[in-house]
Formats: C-alpha cells, sequence, structure tokens
C-alpha cells in the first residue's frame, strides 16, 4: 500500500530534512547518554558495558532511520510517537501520506 | 612444550596476581583513550568510530589476556614486551618459566 505513493522532488525535500532532523536528535541525545556513561566509568567492565549499550544502539538507530520511500510514512509516524519529529515538520508532504501517519499514530496511541 | 610446565600454588598466586595488574593497567589507559575520545566527539559518526575502537579493543584484549597455564609464558613475556609488566612481578615463579619467558623476549627483541 506504502509502497505505491509517490513522493514529488518537493515532498522528498521535506522528508529529507525532518529524517535528518529526528536523526541528529537522536545522536545528540545519545552523545548526552554516552557522556553521562564515561564520566560514571570506574573499573574495565564498565567499558565493556559501554560497548554493549553502543552495540545495542546502533543496531536500533540503523533500523529505525529507514531512508526507503516505502517505510518512510511507518519511520516517521514512529519519530513522531517517540516525540523524536513533530507534525509541523512535515508540513509540505501531500495528504495522502499525512493522512497515513496520523493513522498510524491514532492506532499507536490507543 | 610449555603445556608440559608444571604450576605450583605458589606460582599460581604471582601470576595471577602479575596477570591482574597488568589487566587493570590496560583497562586504565583504554578508559583514558575512552574520555579522550568522548571529550572531542561532535557529530553522529564520532560514536560509531568510538564504538568500532571499542569493538576492536575488547577483541584485542580478549585474545591478548589468555589465563590458561598453557599460554601463560607466552602471555607474559607479550606483556612484558609491551611494557605492561616487568620481570619483577613474575618474582616467585620458578626457573623453568622465567628462563623461557627471558628466551621469547630475547627473541622479540631482535
Amino acid at each position: 500500500m506504502m509502497e505505491h505513493l509517490k513522493w514529488s522532488g518537493a515532498e522528498k525535500q521535506v522528508a529529507k530534512r525532518a529524517f535528518n532532523a529526528a536523526l541528529e536528535r537522536e545522536y545528540a541525545e545519545l552523545m548526552h547518554q554516552t557522556r553521562e556513561r564515561v564520566g560514571a566509568m570506574q573499573e574495565g567492565d564498565d567499558l565493556w558495558r559501554l560497548h554493549d549499550f553502543l552495540t545495542d544502539q546502533r543496531r536500533k538507530i540503523d533500523d529505525k532511520y529507514d531512508y526507503r520511500y516505502s517505510q518512510l510514512v511507518v519511520v516517521f509516524a514512529r519519530l513522531i510517537h517517540e516525540g523524536r519529529l513533530s507534525l509541523d515538520e512535515l508540513e509540505g508532504l501531500h495528504e495522502d501520506k499525512l493522512e497515513k501517519i496520523r493513522a498510524i499514530l491514532s492506532l499507536a496511541r490507543r
């Protein structure tokens, strides 16, 4: 269904900007958490706990930030649900996408 | 050859203490490097560079610190060669082990 949505050039620009903005926020948050963990490190095992944490976060971020047009509506709904993006930042997308994003959000909020 | 060395209880204590001392130094150095990297982080990719660095260091440390009695003479020679351990810290080991450690070191220094 989502695979058949058409994205105009202008929509792709809006999508790219919103996607990157959310990713930057994700990175900023992860840098903050990493600094806190490193500040609290006391013994060797804390290094491996930090390593495990980063392995886990890297996998999650790789999964979450999937910039395929067939996935983007679901990706945006998830980012909005997580509070990493606002619907306002998607202004410029056509109603066909916004409608689907709102539909996913209303399911997620139930 | 090394597999047939016999380790007395007293020697095992010396070995364990020396091994742990070197490992603690290794961890302290790696924590220092990690703090420096985290202090210099600026963008998201720096997080993944840190992650790659820790992946690499973890593998190296796992390989290097092999506490099998069949390997310990080679492990100690390597740690001394790297400056992470001194021969003095192995005082209490019998001459059969010290001799082999010195032999490996003299090869490594050629």
